[in-house]
């Protein structure tokens, strides 16, 4: 892409409003713009890393058998009397009537609109089980919404809900989508964390949280140092000893502030590490509390009536956009993992007057694109303090920079934005580093 | 895709309620939940086409240099009182209060919004001419919805918007968008015929509507024969000759129902051509009419005030799924247009109790996989009758047939779902035809 034609208004100032590093740097490097409070657009740049969020869900949604719906945002309150929780909600939920005065909502979750759909077109336990989600916009009219897109009304969320015949499968279905979120996290670059946490409205009888560490973090957590110990995940396989794996994570000591144990924590020693975390995902185990309710019963092998066992899985996937600037950025700007960036490297044109320095630029840009390596070319006619501090903010993995100097000498400027290194080579030799 | 563990509850019975035929085919083929009036959900494999639909239109709009955006479905009515059309709207827009009882809506088209953006964006004449596009989920609240998702009150939208510096300008971004539609519609494997169109509440001076030809379309239309020569197409790059080109769809008669001149089509003889159609998109040019009220100026060469002219683009993405159904189908289902089917090809096991059977559809079943080929395999424990019915219902554009006799001669039977042409091939050659 070449910058002189995108859209994405960089900003010098920051933004009084902004009160954490990720809303500043989002505001600061055009990737999204207040709509209203708590509400926001997403500029091309901030798109493409929620699209490759989304994309990095999704996958491991599929890769577990998981399969994607797409329900609407406005419900039918009728549906959520039937659940009791439209008088249970309170003023966080965006109450709407229509023209012919019928009462409906923005939905905040989906657990009674895909308990209908369920109950209305599976019939057998042949059918189940079953894993269906969906990746929507919700509306949660917050009081005082606050922190960007880390806490907006209007936010994007991946929520899934597993069908079982019994209690038994309802744990295998909940501990495949327990280590499929550890292996989501650790794909985006994170360290996340799994946490015994409250069932708060959504209800039941087990739910984790998974806060994923940065300094910058909203809540104060401790933990058993193993909790950051990833390496099993590799060998995992969605079939397989799951249960003993989530164990291995779950019998661990971790606990938000307000659980922490001192006793617990003297007797881990060395091993306690205390950190900052971020929520970033949160799945929950609540039996029949809506298929009873909305009639989400198959017939057993013998004729039988099944009450279906559910849970619900979400990942707040707008939220993720700000979590992960909060745990990776520096002084100049953000630091993108290479699994979620809007380019993969950043092409600078020091001399945007100078024919030789122009050409060489264009040459890698067209280099870049044959092998298919997106770039972001920035081919404005602006000085070279202002390029390099707006490539540093955007914080694309990789820079390349090429002025009157590095033509001569045959080389281009070949640099890490996480470490600062910067190594003079050839354009080939570049290449094939990003290649790689 | 094994249909056991999918999820795509068909159905054998015409639901009542559904009264065009693509809302009868998306409802038995488990494409589509109705989930209140006029508000659908899309369940898995209906979602597979939107999705394929979204991303056609995505790369043609991004290959004409129009950039993505997503602004929110919540928007500010103050915004929409700048621009006068809060009050104008009527109860089609979706209007809501939120907790602190400021008055919002469910944006029915976007307008206001991108200018707002614009303006706060783009201040130098330098950063003209954009063009900037979301697809977005928008509300309409009609009185009466109806036909499925060919009309509904919640539905996906691209729309896009161009910022030109003059007339000429807009003229030329409008050409743009107008080649970029019959590209659109061509690789949707539709014939799209432009029509020059009232500006309705959009308001402006020049607009087309492109309506597709389906037996079963919601309005009658007349037009010149050329009008649905497309050839010309294939050679056009986005910047030469648009002007030319547009010029030559729009010279020739093609008018609605309403619209028709007798006289014109005596004239034009044996070229007159009469059809039904199906609208699905609308180009407007409305120069400064939201531009001056939202303050979309910029700073000219001379340090002059420049109001941009400004035109939209809407493609009804969800609008499509049943538009496709509704020109390609015949009496046993849907027939999918290859860029759009949800798998290119259905596996058929005959006998799911028979192991050499099983073998032998499993083992295309991975070559498929290999190959990179979406197959939706149905391993079910039905009656070849149920397959054969769900497989032409769902319109998947091959099909592979393996029963035991098909085992015991080394073939299987590959079957054209347009044209019912049924051939004997060994499994190799199967995949063959499938990877060319």
């Amino acid at each position: 892409m070449r910058l002189s034609t995108y859209f994405m208004p960089t900003l010098k100032e920051t933004p009084a409003e902004a009160q954490i590093v990720s809303h500043r740097l989002m505001l600061r490097a055009g990737m999204i713009r207040q709509s209203s409070a708590g509400i926001y657009s997403w500029l091309p740049l901030g798109l493409k890393v929620l699209k490759n969020i989304e994309q990095v869900v999704r996958e491991e949604q599929n890769a577990i058998n998981c399969h994607e719906v797409l329900m609407p945002t406005i419900q039918s309150a009728d549906l959520w009397r039937q659940s009791g929780r439209y008088d249970d909600y309170g003023p966080e939920m965006l109450r709407v009537s229509d023209r012919h005065g019928r009462d409906m909502l923005y939905g905040p979750t989906n657990e009674e609109q895909i308990t209908e759909i369920f109950a209305n077109s599976i019939r057998s336990y042949r059918d189940v089980p079953q894993l269906l989600y969906h990746i929507q916009w919700k509306f949660r009219d917050e009081v005082r919404p606050r922190f960007g897109i880390m806490r907006g009304r209007e936010f994007l969320m991946k929520d899934a809900y597993s069908f079982d015949l019994d209690k038994e499968g309802a744990q295998n279905s909940y501990n495949k989508m327990f280590v499929s979120y550890l292996k989501t996290y650790e794909r985006l670059g994170l360290k996340a964390i799994p946490m015994a946490a409250d069932t708060g409205p959504i209800g039941g009888d087990m739910s984790h949280e998974f806060l994923i560490l940065a300094e910058t973090g909203e809540s104060e957590i401790a933990c058993h140092n193993e909790c950051l110990n990833n390496n099993w995940l590799k060998d995992v396989d969605a079939d397989s000893n799951l249960g003993k794996i989530v164990h291995t994570f779950t019998e661990k000591y971790a606990a938000t502030d307000e659980m922490r144990d001192e006793k617990t924590e003297r007797a881990l020693g060395s091993n306690l590490i205390t950190a900052r975390g971020i929520e970033v995902g949160h799945i929950f185990y609540f039996g029949t509390k809506y298929s009873s309710k909305l009639g989400a019963v198959v017939t057993g092998p013998n004729g039988e009536e099944i009450t279906v066992e559910m849970g619900s899985y979400g990942i707040g996937v707008s939220r993720l956009v700000g979590a992960i600037i909060e745990a990776c950025h520096d002084d100049r700007g953000i630091i993108w993992p290479e699994t979620v960036t809007p380019y993969k490297v950043g092409l600078i044109n020091l001399r945007h007057d100078d024919d030789n320095c122009t050409n060489a630029c264009d040459n890698m840009y067209s280099l870049l694109k044959d092998a298919g390596i997106e770039a972001l070319y920035d081919d404005r006619d602006k000085k070279a303090g202002v390029k390099f501090a707006d490539m540093d903010l955007i914080g694309l993995p990789w820079q390349i920079i090429i002025g009157p100097k590095s033509v001569k000498d045959g080389i281009v400027e070949f640099k890490n934005r996480k470490t600062g290194e910067l190594v003079e080579l050839s354009a080939a030799a570049a290449l094939n580093l990003l290649k790689g």
